[in-house]
């Protein structure tokens, strides 16, 4: 084989083609933060430990949940082109420096939640295994930054400002405003998702193309380096690594848009029916576009040990949001399971329109410990608790209390009362907080009280969304911060 | 005495001069549709029997739910005045005339719910007894006529499209809208609300000044000649016998805004705070604009026996509807008391805009009897079912299963799931209902089984809300057709 030699490998290089494996589309992903929990590794979906996430108003760039439905594409800024068409209109090709340039700068804070959060709870007993499943923390909150859509749909024809007045009829062929991104799975085919026409028009509805994330450029784990906001709906139709723009009278033909992210009715049989792809079959599916109220408590931490000495209350603090821009008017904890709750005071430090609430209200309370829990405390005695929260949106929509008549075939718009389990110690000094080790479980810790195995221990089904075992739970050793 | 004759009585007048009583201010009411269920009777407050409301997609004029505050104002079309004023904005009046002839016309369908309805589920051991309990009737469905609000603004001087479009800023001292009518109490007090400026200002949010029900001048219960219609927003929105619209940085002060339509956290004590009037102590009431997702089952009527003579299945009928423009994407029934589901057809023939949806939904499906039932039936053996809905709407917000955790001070935006309890008689031909005797019962029956008692048999509370005895289920004889 000697004649064959045209080199030696360095010894990086040899290290490098020793780990190297055949076609993981994967290898080029950036190192993650060891706090962004990992539900899968490839493609890499990750939940921050919410607890973090009443440290700021704003979420951290590398805290914020990520969630890939492919690989994370490595695009030269300076190949990168934005591309927009429809029927009617004239092809126009844009580059970043052309959105950087050529149309006014737009901020907006949003808060992002992915359509599956909390598929956790559908595990268990409903034995629906759709990857990734999320915890509770596939959401956060962040200012983005980057030019609105309606700007630049104006300056490639569109009458953006007479449609939006109803004075000139919005055209049946642009009813859906459909994103591709540079994304592709090994056959070549892209992510795609597609948004209704009047959320671009609407001269508040703050849907942008954005290249900046809290004045940072994107993170390549958030769409580097042009990806679409859309505030008020879920994730998903904010798409990353946005290539394409298309105008048309039919929604997203992708597997996303039709099947992925909808809400079935439960006779729909996962396994039978969902396992495949039969566009017919699957028309009972309603497509998500904004997402109910949501909130959670992040603090104390789930399954925490709290130390309550001489404590006669407990602080509690959270994050709750409604999409659709509707705002969140109340949210009341209870540290008794659901059986009675206080009013919390809410934080958002920002001002919005009404109806165009896009970002989360954080809250917060020291709810007092009843009696019969200090009089155990006295005792030296350690004492479980089981808090939850319910938020009330601005339409006065409400959390339901429990999962089950309402979960669904997909795991999606997934809302009910989020509990978390503590347990007071009266040994230990008022405000600390001990996490119990994560071992095999993972770091958010299931839902409390709504299922009955945590998914760690569970086989896996062929659901063919399923990629990785999830069980990772690993902090990347290479990550610096 | 006989020289102080002034003339004789004619036998109307003495029946008149004989039921006349001191200081009814109730006495030029108009007479109501015997199947217009009073509420209460002084003010006029009631619901149609909600079987007939899945007879119409429309609901015809004189069974569209009523709920006035204060006695119906009589009111001469040529003495009717509209004024419009606010800061820095030139003091406008219109007559009728003006109004019908000055502006396009416009027609919209919506729902209009009351916030209160189904306050019925609040009282029995909560002992929360304000008027009108509405058991689950203040909800219908009609075509109003009139022209746009945002038109006559226009015409006042408003830069209606500047502000639509964000490109002339709206002023602060404009914010709210305030609506006061023409009915009044008796210290000429007279009713107000306020909804917010951007409502009337959405070139597609179908605010009106309403001229026209169903295609008859209005009704004098529904504000003849002239009401606001507020699409999306709760019912009392729609201010009846419009007389004035005042722009204002400030809600409008009447306790109908500050009180009576907001919704209070729990800890708020209804008899203590609620029943005086302390702006203060009331401050964490959160007013009321758009409602809760809502659904009900209108056929079979409530507590009815139907035939099911060699029936395999049972036909379901009823509406839904959600506050804020959204729609309804499902309809669930279930006819084991909620253990499981069926998906219903919707129908809605009319087409409106994403977020824009006024309208209720009907819908309807024939549920299979189970096994289980069916032998039981087979025996000779009558039945009792237990029916409820729940509706998701194009958020993804559901109706919560039961009452409890939700309930609010004020009694306002209910929306768990409504029962109707069936008893099915395998002896009755097919289809067959019978309605037992109203009795001392109210018409459309409580909702079942979320509270003990029947409103009937309560006594009453000292609530300033509750005028007179709302028992009465008396068909007026004089109504005619």
């Amino acid at each position: 084989m000697e004649k064959h030699r045209i080199g030696n490998l360095s010894p990086e290089d040899k290290v490098k083609a020793s780990n190297w494996k055949f076609g993981d589309m994967f290898e080029t992903d950036p190192i993650r933060h060891p706090d962004l929990l990992a539900c899968t590794e490839k493609p890499f979906n990750g939940e921050p430990r919410i607890e973090l996430l009443t440290n700021d108003f704003i979420t951290p760039n590398e805290l914020h949940y990520v969630r890939n439905h492919l690989a994370v594409p490595v695009i030269d800024p300076k190949e990168y082109v934005l591309v927009i068409k429809g029927k009617g209109l004239k092809r126009h090709k844009f580059t970043l420096e052309d959105l950087e340039t050529k149309f006014p700068r737009h901020q907006v804070v949003t808060a992002l939640q992915c359509c599956g959060n909390r598929r956790e709870d559908l595990h268990g007993d409903r034995r629906i295994f759709i990857s990734p499943h999320w915890v509770i923390g596939a959401m956060s909150n962040a200012k983005w930054e980057g030019v609105k859509i309606r700007d630049v749909l104006e300056y490639c024809g569109v009458d953006v400002d007479g449609i939006a007045l109803g004075k000139v009829e919005e055209k049946e062929e642009w009813k859906n405003v459909q994103f591709e991104s540079y994304d592709t799975d090994e056959a070549g085919t892209s992510y795609g998702i597609s948004i209704p026409f009047d959320k671009v028009i609407d001269p508040f509805g703050d849907a942008i193309f954005a290249f900046k994330m809290n004045g940072q450029p994107l993170p390549r784990d958030h769409g580097y380096p042009v990806r679409a906001i859309v505030p008020g709906h879920a994730g998903k139709c904010s798409a990353k690594w946005l290539h394409k723009v298309i105008l048309s009278s039919e929604p997203s033909k992708s597997s996303y848009q039709r099947k992925s992210y909808c809400h079935f009715p439960q006779e729909v049989d996962f396994e039978g029916v969902l396992s495949k792809w039969n566009p017919k079959e699957i028309s009972s599916g309603k497509t998500i576009q904004e997402l109910p109220v949501q909130s959670f408590v992040c603090n104390p931490p789930q399954n925490s040990i709290v130390g309550v000495k001489d404590a006669t209350d407990i602080p509690i603090k959270g994050v709750a949001w409604s999409g659709g821009g509707k705002g969140i008017v109340r949210v009341e904890v209870s540290i008794d399971g659901g059986k009675t709750f206080t009013e919390t005071d809410l934080y958002k430090p920002i001002k919005e329109r009404r109806n165009h609430e896009w970002s989360w209200t954080q809250f917060s309370k020291r709810i007092p410990l009843p009696e019969e829990v200090q009089k155990r405390l006295k005792k030296g005695e350690t004492v479980k608790i089981d808090i939850c929260s319910k938020a009330l949106n601005s339409d006065f929509n409400v959390q339901p209390e429990t999962m089950e008549p309402y979960w669904n075939p997909r795991g999606v718009a997934i809302n009910h009362w989020y509990h978390v389990t503590l347990t007071l110690d009266p040994n230990r000094e008022k405000g600390t907080i001990t996490r119990l080790p994560d071992g095999d479980d993972f770091g958010n810790k299931p839902s409390g009280g709504q299922f009955k195995h945590y998914w760690g221990h569970h086989g896996w089904t062929s659901d063919p969304d399923h990629q990785t075992d999830p069980r990772a739970n690993k902090a990347p050793e290479a990550y610096q911060t």
